[in-house]
């Protein structure tokens, strides 16, 4: 696997995610795979989750680490033919062309501006970088996807249930401020590849891409969309049509027990960091439906499995 | 040993600093006892001491650190039923958790506000983390204790005399800024657990807390206090009562070569960072008597003992 | 090897890039040599590409690294019989004293003042850090000097060319921000000591230190001095003699194809980052004759070669 930006990255999403839980079976298990190998996760927007699971994962199977916050005083030119005499002291073709030299896998974390549309769904900093690198680039979240993310959800999803096709609902839920889309976009596409019953609920105004969305039912009723679910996926996301912009933050919307009570018995997952009584209720959070926590611990495996398919390729 | 943060956490705490003086004489001995096992290290405040030594504590004991400034970007929520709908964006409850499925060990290291009494002396933040996390917590310093450096402390007086009861000062000494009470409540309880001759001077105004003072006497006559000591430990401290003021930065309190002399040849002792000719004049500091370099030395010790416990458990 | 900060450190230069190249063709051939050791690496300046390939080469000779942003929160005063009152926190004397408690090997990078030129000239924050520590210390580019950059250069080009003794050309280019002098002075000394056939070329007002440029020709014409070069190595430098100006940003002085057409099939070189068309044309980047991406490759190799021969120390 030469690039991890995507579902369509990998031919056999299940296959990976089984794989994934195989490493969490036997996390040392694969240590010689990653000798002599570095990976460097360069993060150009903050990160807890990802970066922990992912470091984590590099050194279950035996690799060096290096994390390094891009943040500041690395300004990026992306743009060709440029005169670069502002505030950007390097080119995207220097910067991916010369981390490879030190990486034998390369991460990275970029956020979406929600200014530029047009910009943020050409996913044009992750898709770049991977242009001018000369060595495999996972995705820790881009503008518009985040693929460990949803692998170690669908691994989650495997490990809770024997059922091949899982009744999921992915609902939007109230918060502050404007998010990106990312994560809701690409549990869509994973669950889509993972031939889930998949349905999308949130208010009116916050319909997904249609790149993303395609035939999944949009249900504009949440209640009835909770009806008979057997996983509740909850996530804020700002407008795509009113690009980045915060609509309402309908407290309606929020998860409760008396919503997760409409479910057959379904579990409530969440991706994390997420906000109490905004988004989801203590009540849900702190009940045995939850499993956030073993949803994060999957990164590490999700990030494994996706690293050992790297050094193997 | 499930957590350190006090030395009540510990039943022997003088075993524990020969195992450190075990330690520093076989740095790599324990090499197995680390192996496939993480470390995490959480710095909600800046750290150059802790940082380097714990991380190469935990390196020495053949474990992978990971350490993360958690300061920026991570603001979290430590009080129960709240509507987090401002700016904190993830409850305590779910990050120890989150934190505890990656790490075998956990550090964390938080300042007091010095303006909330009442909360810093709960020493909530550290507490709170331990609440949730499911794995064993190290206090890096926390608002009101900082056990790593009185650990160390102690295998530096062990390392010096053979006498069981060596004559200890802890002295106030004059900085410009206001600085925690974390080191010198953490010195006195550790001072009296081993059974030290502990003697606390300080101008008026600067009485620590009873709860850790207890009937360790307190000399306001810094000179009297001196005179026939093994141990000078010197340490700022704001006030407790009138809480994190500097009520005065007399510079007669500076501690001098003519206030070591006083001594039975005392050593000096400091965690450093110190301010020369403000809290001790260069002549101090650059005499034999100033032991400050050593006592850093074996944080490294420190807390390779207290992570090796943390691993046999 | 005890330091690493000058030419002036290494008896035999070109013997050490010969290290390099053999580090290069069998990088994890001296694993044993860094067993058990830790590399500090302390940067009070941003790196990139330094802080990678330290940390890579590090690895590559087994041993563990803590790199540490000492920016922020970690004022050090350098001065001695000062009264610490002010902003300073610690001093040079204690401060590089800890840090050889927790390293074999310290790395430091430090950027000039580019106002006190006196200061910056007595590269007096690696010296005084030197002065204090216990252990070797590399230079990770200082006030005046880039070592580490300079020997990946020379290695650079004994991997280009059989010639002994290649015709090597310094050029300046212009730039928005006034750029310290570093790697152009070290580069100079490196030629020099590597026997080197080499002439600066700049604009009138651009002179360096005459301590560094010796007797080496200077050729104000630039086109002239490309006549025959094997190698062009471009860099900005800001004014020495009117320290730290930016003169003038004149576009004539910018690497295009067309001068790169004077050399003798010269090769490109630059440390980077790069400003893209304002140092450096598009299309010489982007020919063949451009080395620069295996230039920051040789980091690594020179970087290990110095750690090897301290390690042996």
């Amino acid at each position: 696997m030469k690039q991890f930006t995507a579902v369509s990255d990998v031919s056999d999403p299940i296959a990976l995610a089984e794989e994934a839980l195989a490493m969490k079976a036997d996390p040392f298990g694969s240590k010689a795979l990653g000798q002599d190998k570095t990976m460097v996760l360069l993060f150009f927007n903050p990160s807890l989750r990802t970066r922990l699971s992912t470091q984590k994962a590099g050194i279950n199977l035996g690799m060096s680490v290096i994390s390094m916050n891009a943040a500041q005083g690395w300004q990026l030119e992306f743009e060709d033919h440029i005169v670069m005499n502002t505030d950007k002291a390097e080119h995207i073709r220097e910067a991916a062309a010369v981390v490879s030299q030190y990486a034998d896998i390369i991460g990275i974390r970029t956020f979406p501006s929600l200014t530029d549309k047009v910009k943020d769904y050409s996913d044009f900093i992750i898709n770049r970088f991977i242009q001018y690198a000369s060595v495999p680039v996972i995705s820790l979240e881009s503008a518009i996807r985040h693929p460990l993310q949803s692998l170690a959800d669908l691994v989650t999803i495997k490990e809770q249930t024997t059922k091949a096709r899982s009744k999921v609902v992915l609902s939007w839920a109230p918060h502050p401020r404007a998010l990106p889309q990312a994560v809701s976009n690409s549990f869509i596409e994973w669950m889509q590849a993972a031939g889930m019953d998949l349905t999308i609920t949130h208010p009116k105004g916050y319909e997904l891409s249609r790149d993303f969305v395609k035939d999944t039912p949009v249900e504009y009723d949440q209640q009835k969309a909770f009806e008979g679910a057997d996983f509740i996926y909850t996530k804020n996301w700002s407008s795509y049509d009113q690009y980045g912009k915060v609509l309402q933050q309908d407290s309606n919307w929020m998860i409760t027990p008396e919503k997760m009570a409409l479910t057959d018995n379904g579990k409530f997952m969440h991706c994390l960091p997420v906000r109490r009584n905004v988004v989801v209720g203590d009540g849900v959070l702190d009940s045995p439906q939850s499993i956030v926590i073993e949803q994060a611990n999957n990164r590490t495996y999700a990030a494994q499995a996706v690293i050992a398919r790297m050094l193997r390729w």
